[in-house]
């Protein structure tokens, strides 16, 4: 079968790996029927070391069953199913409390492990991690049950975190997809105000189209003061991060109401954050962390069947597997923002 | 009247002050019964620059109104009461919202205004501040009404902010008056397990008496391998952190399990909180602050009164006002857990 493999920054290949197959009981095969490429799959893409071995890629995919371990149940051959971008047993006491990126039994895709930019995968942990689409959906909703693998499951995680109730205020930070979907689930909670802070118009007018209600395209000092103004100089009850660079987390930490929740779902690019003090003073809490996207599968699969949200419109580009490579380069010029795979 | 300033670290002396008086009609004048030396006034005891103007000390008392101004209501003269370490108007959002230590006409004791260590004090917005003691009290409770103002209010926020649920495991850091104060709160709150780290036996003996499960005397790596140890190699649900030296924020880290809560009181003596990609990846929450103790006194009150809770016992020494220098010096040396003053 056909994978993108990662050699080294801006170095991706398309090349021949052998088919998976079932090596423990609890695993399926799956054929996938949509992947994408991540924000997240850009950092390497700009730092990563070259090297001899290529890393397997993407951690997002839908598909159909195509075969089953002995120890799976849940599942059938044919079954359309979601990947959450970690695998999970579903048993364990993390999987139980909903934090199924603990589990105790969890596995990630790709680097020597089958990827979600491929033709096939080898899923572990199947019966705790593939949640099944019920039969007969409508084909055009892929998109939108592909962003649940990922995106619209972290946006959604951060606004959880966050217990962001009806009538609060919220600032997102990034206008990525991640921050586009973090703007449908803040919506979703209720919130009575939600500021996009992003510069790329395209998808800040879509951030406008799913929810947001202001959009503040300043950065740094500049993008505090405006929120500050949107707020009678107060700044959002909740602030959701959808970057993961510090310079956004310090945004986080200027336009946070006193007594606010930061919940961050970008992943930090740094060791340190600037919590001293004065943000004691001012009872700041910072929540958020890698997404267990398997908790909110379910619930999310709801809303996308039933139109109540439609996240899968961040993919604005597709590809077949041999222009995944292409794909990559679109998104790391910012010509793209979310690139779907059909391989 | 008498009062303590700080000159310097190491010098605190008493003297004689104007008495005060009614500055605004929101004022009101307290005639001071029993106020303490806090830990945190152990920060400047030990570092504050050299002046020749003596800074007012204390935030922390009890006591009888004296002089009400005319803009005052829901007290009387004569009444028993108590003071928060922060005064707060009680009709602003954020008080409304229980954050009154973000109060928009807030006040702070000492300095140049008037402190708890001392004979009368000038209460700004007193109708906000100022919580009534029913009349007829047992005199013995004193103690315990006074550490609402500060050290029972700040454990207890500590562990609301947590949200700690019946059943979850807390690991306390710190046997200090608030760590104390934090281990009542936990059990209240029905911690299943409450770890209580500290090294100096008397206190933890009293941490014991008030519902610590365990006692963990090591430090650092020591101290993070014996919580784990006995929580199964997970760490504890909730963290409460009462020292505010990174070493303690570092050891929360330690002792947190996957998806806890770091929920932070003791004032930071750092400016930088070490929570980058492996804690993002294992969802740690960093909350707390400073505490609007006028938010917890009235349920607080209820529960000395009739008994339930009895955290006056963290005072382990009486003093007068003269022997107030004497007092930081006991407990700078650690000679007393936490200093009464009767003036």
């Amino acid at each position: 079968m056909k994978a993108a493999l990662m050699y080294g920054a801006g170095d991706v290949r398309v090349e021949t790996v052998p088919n998976p197959t079932i090596q423990e009981p609890t695993d399926a095969i799956v054929r996938i029927v949509a992947g994408c490429i991540c924000g997240s799959d850009l950092w390497p893409y700009a730092s990563k070391e070259a090297s001899d071995e290529g890393a397997r890629m993407g951690h997002e995919f839908v598909g159909i069953v195509e075969e089953l371990g002995s120890e799976t149940s849940g599942l059938s051959v044919g079954d359309f199913v979601i990947a959450p971008f970690v695998a999970s047993d579903g048993t364990c006491d993390f999987c139980l409390e909903g934090l199924q990126t603990s589990c105790r039994h969890g596995a990630h895709w790709g680097g020597t492990e089958d990827g979600g930019q491929g033709e096939f995968a080898r899923v572990p942990q199947a019966s705790g991690t593939l949640v099944v689409v019920p039969a007969d959906f409508d084909e055009a909703l892929i998109p939108s049950l592909l962003s649940l693998s990922d995106v619209m499951s972290t946006g959604y995680h951060a606004a959880k975190k966050a217990s962001i109730e009806p009538g609060q205020t919220v600032t997102v930070i990034g206008d990525g997809a991640v921050g586009l979907s973090a703007v449908i689930a803040a919506k979703l909670m209720g919130a009575s105000r939600i500021i996009l802070m992003g510069r790329h118009e395209a998808r800040t007018d879509l951030g406008r189209e799913f929810g947001a209600t202001d959009v503040v395209a300043e950065r740094g000092d500049e993008g505090i003061a405006r929120v500050k103004e949107l707020t009678g100089g107060d700044g959002t009850h909740v602030v959701l991060e959808a970057v993961g660079l510090l310079s956004a987390l310090e945004t986080a930490i200027g336009v946070v109401r006193d007594g606010g929740v930061i919940s961050r779902v970008g992943a930090p690019q740094f060791a340190e954050v600037p919590l001293g003090f004065s943000e004691f003073m001012r009872n700041i809490t910072l929540t958020g962390g890698v997404a267990p996207a398997r908790a909110y599968i379910d619930e999310l699969l709801l809303l996308v069947l039933d139109g109540t949200i439609d996240p899968g419109r961040v993919f604005d580009r597709t590809v077949g597997i041999d222009e995944v490579p292409a794909g990559y380069r679109a998104m790391a010029d910012r010509e793209a923002l979310k690139v779907l795979v059909r391989p």
